[in-house]
């Protein structure tokens, strides 16, 4: 319960965010360091999160298994050994049980090392392929400055990894699973993200190819919001990961490996927040109406209440997430502004007149005031309500693309034009894909090349920094 | 995929266990020493363990949270200062980012110091209590003798934690959930635990009360399956969990704290299997049936495999968890073997002659040969087997109720008796509670007390091992 203000937007975009996460108790600090305590309302998102990514995984072939929190040391260092792999700052045990450990143990910051280890005792034949497996797991990663969600010390995540005997394979592979997270995030989190390309300079330096979905924030920074790696045989051979073809060769497998983390919470607050608070797409929304009951004196109460039940227990029944507020204490307009401000979609109004006149008030979280509410009869209000989530997840994800879309510029061969595009917007420009280049943009900028989207007309064009021949366009911003 | 023998029970159980946990492709050892890796099928158990307790937590009010998995030494070393708590051997971090830390982290051996420092700051008046909560989480204890499921140096787990404003409250809470693990136990897993309180010699050092589920073992051993705690007001005198009553005083919470872990896999395969392998309950196996379709030849495949996708696909329709298993170059014969070593409750086989005369054959895994086989017309074959599910897992709890009550022999005033009866099997008689006795007893007979069944008749009898006053009669047994 709180009645305190959040920072406008336009104040401090970064105060408003942090004000969100711990006014909607989504999240909070905790005792240690850059770690955080994921509260009830926010779990419950991340729940429905799981549950739309792991259907996915599913019907994509996947099976779930878990691997160990604690990896060797000398694994890391295998794989610095092989290639210049992923080196994020870690966290190490070195006491166990009381005694100096001989072994250090590192805890997972990421898991390809010990399930490349495991994958090479599994996979014999070419019948073991594809390997398809995927993980739901907590990760460690030394970060020196934290944000609610968005990079912590340790996070929750799913890490798929895949195992396949051609580059083919592996590339479909790849490109299935970015295609699994794209629509999650535009049918479920109502957020209309751009698949594209990592550059070499943004790729995952143990990948072949790396694959990324961007989203727009409120502030028109970009977030990577989920990554899909074509690992090729760098782990495969570091591991040596190996099947006998049918051919009777040993040969090194493919590997692949994709993550979404609880980072997709942040991306959801900031594609859809408002100065109100949170907004949650109906799909994803913990709770998706909640109906507050409105009366002066315990006649009222008594007329009102049952209706309210009545028609809580008709919604629950019909499956929708409902939460009726009885709350005593509280007037209806703190519990109005309470739960528009937790983003719930729906709020149901329920006064003595709503009972006499058989009728119940719907009012929208994504459309305010006035032009947002209907008058509903109650026969037939819970079937209403059903089609009004449908029609309120189309129009946050109409309105989220309508800004993205204001908001990116094609620019080509003007730099200047590009680097005032990227003060409050996305430039999509030709870009070589050149590691200097792509430094260059950065230094000058704070903004590197986000993606090259997937969906691009083929031609040809001047990269923005060199001037040299493009063949891509990429897209260029500020992120997270 | 696996031909390999399983060591038979009666030539060594322990072998016997690690045979079916690594044969069936449930979980293997990982690189680290004393950690495992939970492989797709163990997992789709779990899986199937955790959606159906989660629903139960959900039922009775509990909200999921997320708490971190590194713990201030210091908050270890609080609960040292207030009471005998909890003294686990622990792993513990003492470099990050590179950096040797000023405050050692311990990797949580379980959440109530971390939580209770939260619930602190979460609970301020008696309007927000009770505080409901639960987390599915990995744990870690330095354990130096580990097996897999049953104890191993990290293990995936759920545990609550709840705070009350009254001793009573969370003493209904404490049998509450207690009452949920029993459910479960006995409904979903098909073991009939016996729900039971622990003496203060095997009690959680920490609480006032600890509750105990126990489960009998197919070698006559004990395994304690679940356990919940009221914790009175330790923890909160600890982390000074207060609220404001309604009639204004600051008041110490009572907390509770209860477990289930991925033990309860180890109870599951070891209260059912047999020499063949795992015998899985129904309601948890992670396959319900598997259709094992039969062909000499192309003509013959051409008719059997159709007619079976079509069943397969009813039976997927209906609800039931079904494996079509069209793998190539296995006979008929080593695939039924595979499956009844796996535990799946039922074989369907389909063969040209079943296509003819439109049938299949059930055959159970709990009935072996011919009594468990039966011909069933193909119209109606679903619903059939869908019975059949519930009468297998019917089935299962009584034959281990049956092994159960034929193992558990009262005893009263004769400690010879007593003596021979835990060789090989549970003892049930008077026991005064009291720690030296319990100690005795475990040193002449490696057993200790496993709980004070809630349902008995009141009484009054000798101690076994002191022929003091007893009020409560105890089981007795060795325990895993």
């Amino acid at each position: 319960m709180s009645s305190q203000v959040i920072t406008p937007r336009s104040e401090d975009y970064s105060r408003w965010y942090t004000d969100v996460v711990q006014r909607t108790d989504l999240a909070d600090y905790a005792p240690v360091r850059g770690c955080m305590i994921i509260k009830p309302y926010g779990y419950a998102l991340w729940e429905n999160i799981q549950a739309q990514l792991d259907r996915r995984f599913k019907d994509t072939g996947h099976q779930n298994a878990y691997f160990p929190l604690f990896i060797p040391e000398e694994f890391l260092e295998k794989e610095k050994e092989n290639f210049e792999g992923f080196s994020p700052e870690l966290a190490v045990v070195t006491i166990g049980g009381g005694q100096e450990l001989e072994q250090k143990l590192v805890v997972r910051p990421t898991s390809e090392t010990i399930i490349g280890h495991t994958f090479a005792n599994w996979i014999q034949s070419y019948r073991d392929l594809p390997l398809l497996i995927n993980q739901w797991a907590n990760v460690v990663r030394w970060e020196m400055r934290t944000r609610l969600f968005l990079r912590t010390l340790e996070f929750l995540w799913q890490e798929g990894h895949t195992a396949h005997a051609t580059f083919e394979d592996a590339e479909e592979e790849t490109l299935r699973m970015l295609g699994v997270y794209t629509d999650f995030a535009v049918n479920e989190a109502a957020i209309p993200v751009i698949p594209g390309r990592k550059s070499e300079h943004e790729k995952f330096a143990g990948a072949m190819h790396s694959y990324t979905i961007e989203a727009m924030m409120g502030d028109k920074r970009a977030l990577q919001s989920g990554t899909s790696h074509n690992l090729g045989q760098n782990f495969a051979r570091a591991f040596e990961i190996r099947y006998t073809d049918e051919d009777n060769q040993l040969k090194h497998c493919w590997t692949t490996s994709w993550g979404m983390s609880t980072r997709i919470v942040g991306a959801i607050i900031m594609a859809h927040g408002d100065d109100q608070g949170l907004r949650l797409p109906p799909r994803l929304a913990p709770i998706q109406a909640v109906i507050v009951p409105i009366f002066k004196n315990d006649a009222e109460r008594s007329a009102v209440v049952p209706f309210a039940e009545a028609f809580s227990a008709e919604l629950k029944a019909a499956g929708v997430r409902i939460k009726l507020d009885l709350r005593e204490g509280l007037s209806p307009g703190f519990k109005f502004n309470d739960w528009e401000m937790r983003g719930v979609p729906v709020r149901v109004e329920i006064g003595p007149r709503d009972v006499q006149n058989h009728s119940v008030v719907l009012a929208r979280r994504d459309v305010p005031g006035k032009p947002g509410k209907q008058f509903v009869p109650r026969d037939g209000a819970a079937a209403r309500l059903a089609e009004l989530l449908v029609e309120i997840q189309a129009a946050m994800l109409e309105s989220a693309r309508t800004f993205r879309d204001a908001n990116i510029h094609p620019v080509e061969n003007d730099y200047a034009a590009f680097q005032e595009i990227l003060k409050d917007g996305w430039a999509y420009t030709w870009f070589c894909g050149d590691k200097d280049c792509e430094e260059r943009i950065k230094d000058e900028n704070q903004a590197v090349s986000r993606c090259f989207p997937l969906d691009q007309e083929p031609g040809e064009g001047q990269c923005i920094k060199c001037g040299g021949k493009a063949t891509r366009r990429a897209l260029f911003a500020r992120a997270y």
